[in-house]
């Protein structure tokens, strides 16, 4: 793996600690990320951090965010400061004989870098329809496109990551030898994050079918299904 | 419901649109919280804003998290800084028949405050112990109790919410009107997060049954259990 498939660790994102559960490296940052639909955005807002939750979007070392121009949300990261976008994933509940060795099992990147607008209205067309796109393909030309008077509504923030860290947490409980004569129950209940059944709102009258990344997927991991759509 | 039942907005959470889907609701608050398992905590790094997830619980106003004493993701946070824990369910993705309109149903809560370390090896048990009975109701009584050693590895953020805003999306898709001709597949598909079939580790030997808390409980959502659980 070449130098450009990882990101440096620097000063906020070297770990001292649980190394074992860290990875700087790019294509495991950029599948926790791309499994995810949903991020918190840190950013400051008069010398105090703010953390929105935000749906996020990547093509390549860039993430995108976006939201009403007016909100306060958007304007600020946007404006060049620094900014902290995390991902989580909760994959389990890890139980044990002691307190001590409860855990969670989970997936996190935190990437950092600076925010800025997408003033370019077309270019801000092409961020969203990329957004659309990269969750349900092919569906921007199903769609009535976005208006010249919509796109003034809406904001697009781009953020080149400059430092990223994933963190992970897997498999067992790793109860003490010592512990053995504890009976507790120990071990590790699975938690996930499920599509469930798609209801159609016939307000409008007839529609369409189901987006070809939606149909038949009742039931699926949405971690797994985000990833497979933005490799698609 | 009286003045102490209502966080008063403030600078940063007063909300200047889509005021509809706001409420400084102490229950709104609350119930949002209790449903969580992770937050996302927002501080200050060498003035800038670093964003950690972590397990976390809540006693009355006041919030909790907890990890490995060296870490500076505590360390930092227990410091006196203002902090932000947001807390977000993301619970459905919203299609409509133009980009516009597309959206996420979800629901967060913003609590802003200050932490403070839990100094006292007692207040830091008993914390901890509330915690492990916040998720599983008895079980301090089964498992072999945390050392006086290993309460002095694990820290413990307290943190009053000064101020907190709820943030709930939630519904059907707004498409509009004027969109009725064009027929793309308009509607939600819902998102839950659920546990799944405990994996029990046999490593030490025999064990005993599954936490009342999570018997039978493969398939339920995490945020319903965490609330009920919560509120037992």
């Amino acid at each position: 793996m070449n130098d450009s498939a990882v990101f440096a660790p620097g000063e906020r994102t070297r770990v001292r600690r649980r190394a074992e559960r860290v990875s700087y490296d790019e294509a495991a940052v950029f599948d926790i990320l791309d499994s995810a639909l949903v991020a918190h955005v840190g950013y400051l807002f008069e010398g105090r951090p703010v953390v929105t939750p935000t749906a996020f979007w990547r093509s390549g070392r860039r993430l995108y965010w976006h939201g009403a121009a007016a909100a306060r949300s958007l304007r600020t990261p946007a404006s060049g400061l620094p900014i902290c976008l995390t991902a989580t994933h909760v994959d389990g509940l890890v139980l044990g004989r002691s307190g001590f060795v409860h855990s969670v099992n989970y997936r996190s990147v935190m990437a950092f870098g600076h925010g800025r607008p997408i003033e370019d209205l077309q270019a801000r067309r092409a961020a969203l329809d990329a957004f659309l796109e990269r969750l349900y393909p092919g569906r921007t030309a199903e769609l009535r496109p976005i208006s010249e008077a919509e796109l003034k509504q809406i904001s697009v923030v781009e953020m080149i990551i400059e430092e990223a860290t994933a963190k992970v947490r897997a498999g067992g409980v790793k109860d003490l030898p010592a512990d053995a004569g504890w009976t507790a129950w120990s071990g590790v209940v699975p938690v996930s994050t499920r599509l469930g059944p798609p209801a159609p709102d016939q307000a409008l009258g007839p529609q369409g079918a189901l987006p070809a990344s939606l149909a038949g997927a009742e039931g699926r991991r949405l971690d797994e299904a985000l990833l497979a759509w933005a490799r698609s």
